[in-house]
């Protein structure tokens, strides 16, 4: 066996080690008074019921879609019936990231506040460690799921049959490795839209009683849900977001295998498995990256806190971005390479490096862009704001306006980056921009994760009537991490599209065919119903907060209704109860939505075939790609106007404040924005992706027949022989598109 | 020559010849007394203010858009500079569609609110009348100018040449024609475009001050913004509306016969031009279907106003039905008949009528739909409703979803819809299943322009101070007009989405592509950009509507602040002033997005080629189909929300009336929506349409390199050539799915 294989697993488990230890360190930290204990201890508990209930009902999901699996593995030519074991372990490892996730977040946020008391310094350094433990283990578990799995497939279906890097064999192992992929990302919308759902409906139904109703401020005791508003921080924001990224980040990572087994390297001293492992352990070496990244964040009192997060990032991009060069002139021979099927097209090992820069560059313009359309005094986020001074209806206009044209740069950015990284080392290179941009997602997780932390750290100090500058250091720390949040959704949606990309790929290669034409009527109907789920799926997710946040209004009102001494603090609300509405209706809610991405693929393929269903994906990745965008974007910008309203603006020489007319329009902006950006939204990224993974493991299965892959005994032949077919199918019609980019690489 | 050459133009005289008696019939009926006729005159002369600034500003358009075109006439080998003649020539009739609606549609307001002081039957006949002078007109213009067009350039082109119905000389003579359907929709999206900025700039001004602020009802004289809210009905409702569908009838009579030239038909007795008139014939057969339709319509006093109108309408779709059967197996007969390049398939007489038919049920279908989704005492209305008791936000998070759920089954009736029609009949179908749906145009817009006379009567009722029993027979007649907008947007969109479609196959055929394949990079770039394009334009125009209403709330606000006696009824409010606002704010603000319909996919195609302009407009159908149904259904229902609270509702034991805080939500809702329902929803169709004829008229100039189409002696044999051509190109891969649509027709 060679040594190459466990370079990512070792790294994995290097990140594991850091999370062991910093989790240790966050533990020990001083978790405050007595009265701090028990608030933290609440959501802590109501945390961990949300998990217990949404595990029980996944488990269910995991047998019968396990069940569903093993058939499929044990009926398919170029499959197995191990897929069901990778499958449950992907599901379990995503679960457990979500688990460590939401276990150092609850631990981390008290103290935080306790920190607090004594230095904004010290908070960052807790809060920040907490969400370094989360980045460090989603990473560390992708990366040693992955590795180990392959070394033990590659062992079972390649070298026991005395298979070659890119043969039939091999294509077995990376469709059972696929197993891995779908249970984390099956996990991953789960709670996504579970936690989005609970988030939101706690948040929504928290704000309308308290804040609008009876006048008191966010996170008062005395607001019987406010505990659910603070659990959701931790089950939306942290296990939700992590579990995104962590199926991203190993969808990514294994998209670009499946294509990389197409990849001929003349001369690859690993055994032909160089551009297979390359995206691997470009995983593993920006593991190390991000540690040094997240080394390098510290700030003194008073200091810039942005800043000192943003050197982080930069430091582990650049470390990463290096690292990638070097790992790729040694990995692939500076020959040049061949790339077959579903991509015709020749580069070499420096082209492949471009592409990783591509993808590098295209996820930080994400998060920029991104920034400039939701922070506060930029011009879009302004425009609500003066919006807001003409009332309810003006405010939601504003922010649905801003949305929509928040999707015009991302978008250019994308189809340039698409196209670069496609130029550059065909869908090969799509694939490994994606896997570069990737790379650093433990760095990207920690200051995402960051943010909500500082948050429950805030409410803690609230709820615990802790003395003015704790709550005005943990306030400096949120703002912070409300920037870090809307630029850590621009940075997901742009790895989800590229993933998705990558995926499609991929999928392609595996079913078999080489073309998607949608001059075909079935194929343009395919895309239309796909451009349609994302809109179903938003709509379900969105009606189910409305739904749930009403109940929740309701729970409160009948709270302060029927509790004597509530409001006057001497009452004690039932936090439990608003907990135990919003864990009900997230498990509830979740379910439609999820059968609908993980179903219709399946109809679709296995009923209209494998072109139908590549116009579905590309349908539900373009509309998913652009809801995400417009609803984070327009949600992002609605809470930064409330925001600047309340430290008071001029708008037409009136002085608008907290409690205005123009504020109460800017609470209902924000209140429509919050499914938008932190439920519905971010499930588009987890939706396309997992449409995609369901066709990728279905796709040997509904394959178009066979064009001799087996027989042909080199695989370059094989390879060149097909990448002609590609070209005579193009020709004449599609030759001058194809031409250019052909050219550009002689 | 040869007679079925002129049927078409002949029945497009008689549409025009009803015009003109029955707009003289209008005409001579009671205008009422001097106060409905001052009131009257300050509407009629907004609108003809607003159509002269309109025109002023579009007619520098044509000059430069025909500069442009002369030249690309010039160059191209198969185009003339005689397509700026066509084009200017439907502009002009675009123009004058538009103002004929607008014209007969101020007469009828005040005469309906007149003749509603005797009875509804009479106020029904004479604003019916109005709008069924709108539809004929529109579909007399359309069908006179595109036939007598295509005997000029039949002529000119192919006869003078000696050229033969499926060659090259066809090819431009067709090319040259879509002139004409350039200068209608551009035109259309204008109007359309700012039509409804004007129509929603008045409308959310006059509500946010008027009712919201100073408590005064719908169109109160007090209101200074009163008259430009009325004008908007007729400048958007009815002038934008009649461009729009004038362009979709036009495009799609267009489309289908250019795609016409590549179907063969053994036997033709018309010299091979039957698949090529075919489509305009069923045209000039719909106008007396429809006018059969229009005369049944009758009501009596207190009868079902609603019922009358559904009848008249199914006259006229089943009379079109059986006329088109009697007239394709008269045309085309009943041999077998091979459509070639862009589809291949073969079909007979039979399956060109069960496209038609496929058509005709997909627009009534796509009505019953939108009705479900906005109307009043339905579930998605009642949720809103509900909804609207918890405030602002869930009232507007309520009607998001409901937009967003609608469209899920106009999605799977249009993709049902392609799909068979392409089984039937190929691309082709897919054609003259759209030409089936925009048969009986004349009778849906009769329908549909009789909503904004009858709201125009209300107001002038109001405004008038006529007795109370008047305001209530208009508002009989109101109701029904809102019904039959939201089904007449239905059938827009649905004909729409089927026109695009045939112009994207047109341009696929003209282009001399046979595949447009998602999988390579760069379409799929296209497919992004293009889904991002409707975003941005819907963004752009409900930004501007925001913005508009906002300088009309200052403006009103101004009013009744330094105008004294304004709310006592003493002072005279500046009407013309919020005329002008609204005026200006329309011809600014339209600039913006018709440009980039209109640029981007000259850019695109120039720069990019043929195959990533086929990628941009699968993108932008895709997407604008979908914000199409979403903001409309969306707008739609929360208006309906609106009314039923208006009406008096229960919402979980408490009695919600006007003036409730639930009501206010609601307007909070309504205001929303109307933007989405009446200025970027309804844009999104001309849109597409509208991208989809620049693309099909820059074809030649960036087409493919041609494969011999002169050369070959026989189409014939050409056309199998191609067919072949296609089926290899997919082989083996698609051959699965091309196979079972092959085999049906056997």
């Amino acid at each position: 066996m060679m040594s190459i294989l466990y370079v990512a697993p070792g790294l994995g488990i290097l990140a594991l080690l850091y999370t062991w230890l910093r989790s240790g360190w966050v533990s020990r930290q001083d978790a405050g008074d007595e009265r701090m204990r028990t608030i933290a201890g609440y959501i802590a508990d109501g945390a961990i019921a949300f998990l217990k209930a949404e595990y029980k009902v996944l488990t269910i999901f995991g047998l019968i879609a396990g069940a569903f699996l093993f058939y499929l593995g044990s009926t398919g030519e170029k499959s197995s019936p191990i897929i069901v074991v990778a499958f449950l372990i992907g599901a379990v490892f995503s679960a457990l990231a979500g688990f460590i996730g939401m276990k150092i977040a609850t631990k981390a946020n008290v103290r935080t506040a306790q920190a607090a008391r004594t230095s904004l310094s010290r908070a960052l350094n807790v809060s920040f460690s907490g969400g370094s433990v989360m980045g460090m283990g989603v990473a560390g578990l992708a990366v040693l799921g992955l590795g180990s799995l392959f070394i033990v497939f590659y062992q079972l279906f390649v070298v026991s049959k005395g298979g070659s890097a890119n043969g039939i064999e091999m294509e077995t192992a990376l469709e059972v490795l696929t197993g891995f992929s779908l249970g984390a990302e099956s996990i991953a919308l789960f709670a996504r839209v579970g936690g989005g759902i609970y988030t939101k409906a706690a948040d929504v139904g928290a704000d309308l009683v308290g804040k609008v109703e009876a006048g008191i401020p966010e996170d008062d005791p005395r607001n019987p849900a406010t505990i659910a508003d603070n659990v959701g921080d931790n089950v939306g924001d942290v296990a939700g977001m992590g579990a995104d990224l962590f199926g991203s980040y190993v969808a990514t990572i294994l998209a670009t295998m499946v294509l990389g087994r197409e990849v001929v390297a003349a001369g690859d001293q690993f055994n032909g498995l160089s551009p297979i492992l390359l995206p691997m352990v470009i995983a593993g070496v920006g593991i190390v990256a991000s540690l040094i990244g997240i080394l390098t964040v510290r700030v003194k009192e008073g200091g810039n806190v942005q800043g000192a997060l943003n050197t982080g990032n930069y430091v582990s991009v650049l470390v990463s971005a290096v690292a990638s060069f070097f790992i790729i002139r040694w990995m692939l021979p500076p020959g040049e390479l061949i790339i077959g099927r579903a991509g015709a097209a020749a580069f070499t090992a420096m082209d492949v490096f471009y592409a990783v820069v591509v993808g590098l560059i295209v996820g930080t313009l994400m998060s920029i862009i991104t920034e400039y359309y939701t922070a506060m005094g930029k011009r879009p986020v302004l425009s609500i704001v003066k919006q807001s001074s003409t009332g309810h209806a003006t405010t939601v206009i504003g922010g649905l306006s801003v949305g929509m044209e928040s999707t015009v740069l991302p978008i250019l950015v994308l189809a340039a980056g698409i196209v670069l990284s496609f130029r550059f080392a065909g869908l090969y290179g799509v694939a490994i921009a994606a896997a570069g941009m990737m790379a650093t997602t433990a760095m990207q997780l920690a200051i995402d994760a960051f943010g909500p932390i500082a948050d429950n750290a805030g409410g803690i100090a609230e709820m615990s009537e802790l003395p003015k500058e704790v709550r005005e250091r943990t306030d400096i720390l949120d703002a912070v991490g409300n920037t870090t949040a809307a630029t850590g959704k621009g940075f997901a949606i742009a790895s989800a599209a590229l993933t998705s990309l990558a995926l499609f790929a991929a999928f392609m290669g595996t079913a078999n065919i080489s073309v998607i034409d949608i001059s075909h009527a079935d194929v343009l109907a395919g895309l239309f119903v796909g451009g349609m789920i994302p809109f179903i799926f938003s709509g379900l997710a969105i009606s189910a907060v409305g739904r749930a946040a009403m109940a929740m209004v309701q729970e409160v009102r009948r709270q302060f209704r029927e509790i004597p001494g509530i409001m006057e603090g001497t009452g004690r609300p039932e936090y439990e109860k608003c907990v135990a509405i919003s864990t009900q209706a997230a498990i509830r809610e979740m379910m439609l939505p999820g059968a609908i991405a993980l179903i219709v693929p399946i109809i679709v393929g296995f009923t209209m075939g494998p072109e139908v269903l590549g116009g579905l994906l590309a349908g539900v990745t373009v509309s998913g790609v652009l809801m995400a965008i417009f609803q984070s974007n327009a949600g992002g910008a609605w809470d930064n106007a409330k925001k600047s309203i309340e430290k008071g603006v001029m708008i037409d020489g009136v002085m608008q404040y907290k409690g205005s007319e123009a504020h109460k329009a800017s609470v209902t902006g924000d209140t429509v924005g919050d499914p938008f950006k932190d439920t519905s939204g971010p499930s588009m990224n987890i939706l396309i992706k997992l449409m995609s993974i369901v066709s990728l493991v279905i796709a040997p299965h509904i394959a178009a027949p066979e064009r001799g892959v087996a027989q042909v005994p080199s695989p370059r032949l094989e390879l060149a022989a097909q990448a002609g077919a590609t070209q005579a199918a193009k020709a004449p019609a599609a030759a001058r598109i194809m031409l250019p980019a052909a050219d550009v690489r002689r």
